[in-house]
């Protein structure tokens, strides 16, 4: 919420006659405005008409909570001179928003540069804040002259000069990833290695042996393809025994298998969210864009709740009746910053105010738990290993879980699991599990051997946090940023999109190593980074490589280190005191007894043996 | 367009007492009548504020073009007298809706029976239509006591039972499509075989050795999955390759390949539309989910024209300004009845209206065209093949062209293949393209492999065409009802959701045949069918052994011949006399000389050998 908000506010005043300027305003806060995004139109002008006693429309009850805008607008309520009870509230209503409508006209300009989001922007481009919103707003208009045809390739080419001009625009990376080799890839020239620290083939599953000859197998025994819908010849054996194990994983009664975890997300939220009777979505503020997508398609209403905060989303749920249909969507391990929700709170909450929970497990599953079951099945890690459950375990709690098989199972391809009629509603109703081809047969046995590895061996998930804790620890040792977080992700912050692309594209040329730059809107603009992942694979002699490649790339470029960023105020968490303690305790990764600490490593290391591949074809 | 259009009509009348029956009615007429269905809240509120001259709403005239209750509408608008000029036209407009509202609710019950839509489901369920809209809408709703919990198993099962209820509930059948013995399938039990009919595996080259040893080769030195998004380690040689053999398929500067053409069209509709300024979508009546789905979340404007009808699309584009931006989204073969679009004319079409095209080759890539580019190549088949053109070529004039590879290619995924800006602009903003793990190497390149074989190699598609000629005629001699069509797709109409069903099992059970029955919503209600498609395996013999089936079958059930629809009036162009031209001519499949038709069907049949593919690993 920001100061463009006030531009909606000034809207609601249907007579003001700055009205077809605040529309143009309204466009532009849309863009911007995380609040206004989040809104529909019909929301909007729900809250501009909506009254209290006082005459204030709901509109500016919210206003003055943003804490961007909200204190010229508790000023400007000051001035307000509440109607008289003679009065009936709908004049009331229009006056105000005239009264208002004025100041916040005067303190539009105050107003955007407060708002830490443009402002961020417009400094990262070097502009000013209002070239930044003309740039980001603009659109190739039609031709005033109506016989002229809209020129299509001039809007195109005019979405990719914003892109460009912001820095969004993305450059891929020729990466070929070697399973013989691993985690070496090749460039673009088939003889040039580099060693790749940013993938999410977290386990190296992809090139783990099993996989690879199962999918040989059914490649050669069932073909490339499954040749139609699950509903027209493409539903098989390799279908079912992959749902049957990912529902036994996740202690579920079923599951089903979409292209994607990005489709499964959409598809699961647009058909609830559509379905339910009035539902009422509550989401995580740094949700993924697949549920964000799904969401917003299901057309139900939605309310962003501050990212883990559970007394905001508590806040929240009680402004909406127990019998209103509503779904917490949330993630276990947020991709981006590496932070974990407080899925037993969530959990709690969703009992009391009668709300399914929707949990996206997809860089958890693998990676957490016992059996790779995720952050769900990891909070109750030792109950599921010794079978004495002293209270209903976690998973039970969650009515949806999504996960991938495409990140710590090394293959490709999402799914859900829950209740059994639940996942028979949503295969029967999901377009976009309904209308699309199977996945290969050889893809979903391969998932099925990863996820079936995965579930009986432990040693990946072991040595995988144990490299992540000592990196992090090697980086805190020289003073290169990580964004603190309590799992396997290791965000190296930059603070900066042109740097992080520099530091990426100096990391890759001149040492060999690849770590892609995230930059805006993937992540905030001023919080661009190095998103880092090890694997069982990137042992002490990878991490000395890559701590030193850092540290020549930050002295080359000049990148602020964790005492700059304190120096600075903090950002993202660097600087700031954030402590995280790793999800998996040092029992869990052997490390309780210092003693063996070194013993438990060289086992774990050993346990993991890169295979030569090629062999077994 | 059908009478509960009038449950709109009246709605906007919005002091009317009946305004909350009204509004359930209209929940009822959105989920069934197709007007009501496409049309936003939006626009309805539009149509029924904004008025003509006369006063008449604008949602008034469009209810008086509709066949069903366009002539109870146009006679209570004769019993409407006129406002006086005097009169404001907002005052008249709500009189105007307010009288009218009277002879909708009057009429209402006479319209829903007279709705072919509605009755034909009633009709297939041996239910009235009273009872078939109250099933059909009726949703679990929450409890009166807002403290209690919304029963979320209970909607979830009650969804279920009117999928029972309406027989559109989906069984699937286990189909274990074999590479050694295509177009044969085990079925659950290992050992026992089903000869598939009903495969989108159309040329056998999910089995074709060259596919499955590339795929073979690559697993092996690349491992199982890419690894990420193609922004962040998923993008590789194999991604590059394939989006230079699809532009190059397709005459096009770029090509995007997505996880599949449901993601690829719903991801690049719902990006144009919502980003083109006031873009209007006009879509063909019979398009496929997954562009109704991309065209409903770009919340931008659609029009939908008639089946194929290029007089009815012209009117919808004389109505909108040409300056306008609009796209034209359409297919070249409608996957259901087998029919083919007017490419050409709406091409002409989209020039004089300053539109661009998407046009969906999902079902012709691979099939038609001398290098298997879809029915735009094909329709330039001796130009393109003699490199001689006499006019611009079809391609050219199409701006997005959309195709799969899990169909002709045999693997899975989709792309759109278009001008390098368009490309770069969906590369750059869809949302469902960024956000999702890359193809596996393995899948990338065996669909490069099947598109190169494709291109270089015509005798699969001849082949593929003579089967079907050949089983159409035979079809044909023993009059089972086959849907006319110019492609390669045989409908063979059934009219019974019950008796497909069933034909479909007898089929599987006691003549080792997988034919999957189509029922609603696939296909209309009374338009049930089994959906068969003949591949280049599928000889003389196999053709022989299916027609006896579906004779015994046809027999046992009593269904309907030919002649019976004849007597019956016709449906579906079945006994309607209704001829199609295939689009494949007989020069082009080599027949043109009919005493060389026997020794070209034995050369064709010659080249499709099948290989024993487990030798090859």
């Amino acid at each position: 919420m920001d100061v463009l908000f006030i531009s909606v506010y000034v809207f609601s005043a249907q007579e003001n006659k700055t009205r077809y300027k605040m529309e143009s305003l309204l466009k532009q806060g849309r863009s911007l405005c995380p609040f206004l995004k989040r809104s529909s139109p019909t929301t909007l002008r729900m809250l501009s008409t909506r009254t209290s006693s006082s005459g204030i429309s709901a509109l500016a009850v919210a206003g003055k909570r943003c804490p961007v805008i909200g204190k010229t607008m508790r000023q400007a309520a000051r001035t307000y001179v509440a109607p008289t009870t003679t009065r009936k509230a709908k004049m009331a209503t229009v006056e105000t928003v005239h009264i208002n409508a004025g100041v916040g006209v005067v303190d539009l300009s105050k107003g955007v540069e407060a708002c830490p989001h443009i402002s961020a922007t417009a400094a990262a481009m070097n502009k000013s804040v209002s070239s930044v919103l003309k740039s980001k707003t603009s659109v190739i208009q039609p031709s005033e002259d109506v016989n002229t045809s809209y020129s299509y390739e001039s809007f195109y080419q005019h979405e990719l000069d914003k892109k460009h001009a912001d820095k969004s625009y993305r450059y891929f990376n020729n990466i070929n990833r070697l399973a013989a080799e691993f985690p070496k890839a090749h460039t673009a020239k088939e003889d040039e290695r580099v060693m790749v620290w940013c993938s999410n083939d977290y386990l190296g599953m992809s090139k783990h042996p099993k996989v690879v000859h199962t999918m040989i197998d059914t490649l050669t025994r069932y073909g490339a393809g499954a040749g139609g819908t699950r509903n027209i010849a493409g539903h098989n054996r390799h279908a079912e025994a992959l749902e049957k194990s990912l529902a036994s994983l996740h202690r579920m009664e079923s599951a089903l298998v979409f292209s994607s975890c990005f489709v499964a997300n959409d598809a699961t939220l647009a058909t609830l969210g559509s379905k339910l009777p009035g539902c009422v979505i509550l989401s995580d503020s740094s949700n993924h864009a697949s549920m964000i997508q799904g969401i917003r398609h299901s057309l139900a209403k939605k309310m962003v709740f501050k990212h883990n905060d559970v007394a905001d989303l508590r806040a929240k749920l009680e402004s909406i009746p127990k019998n209103v249909p509503k779904i917490i969507a949330f993630e276990s391990v947020y991709s981006m910053c590496g932070s974990i929700g407080p899925i037993e709170e969530i959990c709690d909450l969703a009992e009391e105010f009668g709300a399914l929970t929707f949990l996206d497990e997809v860089h958890a599953v693998g990676m957490y738990g016992p059996t790779g079951g995720g952050v769900a099945e990891h909070l109750d890690f030792e109950a599921h290993v010794s079978g004495q459950y002293a209270r209903k375990p976690i998973t039970s709690r969650i009515d949806i879980i999504t996960g991938t098989l495409g990140k710590a199972y090394g293959v490709v391809g999402g799914y859900i699991a829950g209740s059994a009629r639940l996942v028979d509603t949503i295969r029967s109703l999901a377009p976009g599990f309904i209308f699309t081809t199977t996945l290969p047969p050889a893809v979903m046995a391969g998932a099925t051997a990863a996820i079936e590895h995965q579930k009986a061996y432990n040693g990946d998930r072991v040595l995988q946090q144990l490299h992540t804790r000592q990196l992090k620890s090697r980086l805190d040792e020289v003073g290169i940023p990580v964004v603190p977080g309590p799992s396997h992700i290791i965000p190296v912050l930059v603070g900066s999109a042109e740097k992080a692309k520099a530091a990426s594209d100096e990391l890759l040329r001149e040492h060999d190593i690849y770590v892609q730059s995230i930059n805006y809107p993937t992540v905030p603009v001023g919080q661009e980074r190095l998103r880092i992942t090890p694997t069982p694979a990137h042992g002490a002699r990878e991490q000395e490589v890559l701590v030193g490649a850092l540290e020549s790339v930050w002295e080359k470029f000049g990148l602020r280190r964790v005492r700059d960023w304190e120096v600075a105020g903090g950002r993202a968490g660097v600087g700031e005191g954030v402590e995280a303690r790793p999800i998996w305790t040092d029992e869990q990764v052997g490390l309780a007894k210092k003693e063996v600490k070194v013993e438990v490593e060289q086992k774990v290391e050993e346990a993991f043996r890169p295979v030569e591949v090629a062999a077994a074809a």
